[in-house]
């Protein structure tokens, strides 16, 4: 079965509103193993909605809109289809009498306007709406002897998502005789390469086709390899994705840092965790972004015992007491401020790891010797201080990132050791 | 003109990303006024691309298209624009060597791979990438007489961006001889007021048609009321948009407090810098937040003296102060820790204002009487220190970014007196 989506709403198309339907809709039609090949997002016109309609018809099986089925005057998109279709739009009764005992609840009465979300193509399947008036509509036609499917949804995305996934897609899969196919998706997380370093090691497997495929993806501080397979049983599916996972590890070996939801915060968690170590840290240049990165991990108050945000030196002498000649001499970006930054938040919270961030995030403040960008990370254990040397580039924002991620990915790695 | 947009890229037809590009696009086309009418999305496949670009190029005068121009094998966009021109790819010469010179500042060297990413239609025109290594590619061609543009753009929004707005817009404006019609967009930012508590105030302006329009939107943290003038002058479209925002001020008064890319942040920044304050921050439930957002303004260093993520009782008093006795009263999660820490941090770092914050950011750890959401937020000065009791609600992360949120936004009020 092949899909597509065609998204309604002059909002959309002036950039108004971002459109996450469509997103929401191609992930749903992909774990069930429905092809999706195009995406269409048209204004509230009548004539662009019906030649929408007519290309979609003839090259997909499966036609999902979203959007226009509202109670004001531009949500045409019933309407349309009934013309498309050649039939014409009927009152529901029961969808009037559930929309005059919603509004009832909430102390209003029907208007006009309200009553136009009821009329749909005569013969369609109606598909109530649980958290909003207008209800789904689902319309068989033909096109050259192949039966099409088409079914509109609302545009709100509350009401749209609890339609699509517990009511539509059973009907859909009944209806449509759906071949029971699995289809897995498993993403794995790569830190401390780039893209250009991470596909050479893997081209063949980007080379694959369906029904196993990889995918790679380059993403903020990470790649991502992305491993679809497709099969008739759901263990058969996980069983081919899981091969394939297992030759991606064994060439990235320990850059291989998660799988699927998984982040660096979550990975170095769960490493703290069953090593049963705490961290504190003292950081610079990334303000606090380290620290909020480690605190996004539900349960890392388990192991994060907090930090210092060391942005004047008065906070680097009075709480971290790092000597005032040592920054004198060096500078506060420096490789020996940095050491000192990590090991004294470990004596202070009497932490097993310490780290330590200090840099110049920019865009002023920077020198030749010391350019925007330079980052010294430096992490310190009962035994030993180590300390990297870093150059980002980009905003301020982006360096501050950059920072955090490699001085996650820096500890990580310590604690994999 | 009228433009459309095409997205590329099968992880976008699997929901793998969401696209943000065709967004951030069609607002930059709005604002141009451009007018755009149709927005698709095609996988990484020559004929569906090349097809795309055909219906495009006869319906519109501009085709911009995202995404397919990176150093992998299926980055096929430059290819096929130039198999539906009938050009051949060549070699661009300039774009070869900027690539060069930007790998070896990493201490990389060209490879097949990347550098595909420098052939373009002959005849095209390039736009260098600032932020990545794949060039912007703008070509003309006609359609029955017409002239019509397609313009290539990678797909990282960070590439896509600058070069659409920096180099982009520009040269259309020039080739296409572009009507000279002025468009101020004005956005009017609030904080403290959710969306339905605005819209009431502001009825009669969100009624308004073009050339004057005001929409209003919801955004995490605060409400935005966005102005769009026309004009054939750039004047006079400010001066309009200039009126209607004074009419905005009048009726919400402080609540408004910024407009355009302005953020809390930096007006918070902004108000510091103006009455010579300095500011440091205890935070336990935001992780790090607060600080984070804080230094996201270029220059924070100097009215920011730093902070403590006190995520543990060990931090609380060995680096705070406060009495072991007090946090075993009341809980950490308490007013009179929230005021502690406050005065605390703005004792030791010796600044005009101290912030304490302190919940229970869940999803675990929240009790009957201490629920998952109940935050606390201190700020402290010279003659008093205030308590605000919050009750937020969403997940971890929601509650975490209220929390910073709302804590700066009393900073801000405090700061306006």
């Amino acid at each position: 079965m092949r899909a597509e989506i065609i998204s309604i709403g002059t909002e959309l198309l002036l950039g108004s509103i971002l459109n996450t339907n469509t997103q929401f809709l191609s992930q749903k039609l992909a774990e069930n193993a429905i092809d999706v090949y195009h995406h269409t997002t048209v204004g509230d016109n009548p004539e662009r909605i019906i030649e929408s309609l007519k290309s979609a018809v003839q090259r997909s099986d499966l036609v999902i809109t979203s959007g226009g089925l509202g109670p004001t005057e531009d949500d045409i998109t019933a309407k349309c289809l009934a013309k498309f279709l050649g039939k014409p739009l009927a009152l529901h009764k029961p969808t009037y009498r559930a929309i005059v005992r919603r509004l009832k609840i909430h102390g209003h009465s029907m208007t006009r306007l309200i009553a136009r979300q009821c009329y749909v193509p005569r013969g369609a399947v109606i598909l109530p709406n649980e958290t909003g008036t207008a209800p789904g509509i689902l319309c068989q036609t033909n096109w050259r002897g192949r039966k099409k499917w088409i079914l509109l949804l609302p545009g709100p995305p509350r009401e749209l998502q609890p339609m699509f996934t517990e009511r539509a897609l059973p009907l859909l899969r009944r209806l449509a005789r759906l071949k029971k196919e699995y289809f897995i998706v498993r993403s794995v997380k790569i830190a401390g390469l780039i893209e250009a370093q991470v596909a050479p090691r893997v081209t063949d497997l980007l080379k694959l086709k369906p029904p196993l495929t990889v995918g790679i993806y380059a993403k903020p501080g990470e790649v991502e390899l992305k491993i679809m397979a497709k099969s008739a049983s759901k263990e058969k599916a996980r069983q081919i994705a899981a091969r394939v996972e297992r030759k991606i590890r064994k060439r990235l070996k320990e850059k291989v840092y998660g799988v699927d939801s998984q982040t660096l915060s979550s990975a170095v968690g769960a490493l703290l965790r069953k090593k049963r170590k705490t961290l504190a840290v003292a950081e610079s240049c990334t303000g606090g972004l380290f620290s909020n990165l480690i605190t996004e991990t539900p349960g890392s108050s388990g192991y994060f015992l907090g930090g210092v945000i060391a942005y004047s030196n008065t906070i680097k002498t009075a709480v971290l007491n790092i000597d005032k000649g040592l920054i004198k001499k060096y500078g506060a970006v420096s490789p020996p401020v940095a050491r000192k930054m990590a090991q004294a938040i470990r004596k202070i919270l009497k932490s097993d790891y310490g780290v330590g961030i200090t840099g110049i995030a920019g865009p002023a403040g920077g020198t030749a010797k010391k350019p925007v960008g330079l980052v010294y990370i430096a992490l310190a254990d009962k035994k030993k201080v180590i300390c990297v040397k870093n150059r980002f580039f980009g905003s301020r924002s982006e360096i501050k990132s950059r920072s955090a991620d490699t001085a996650l990915n820096i500890l990580r790695l310590e604690l994999m050791k």
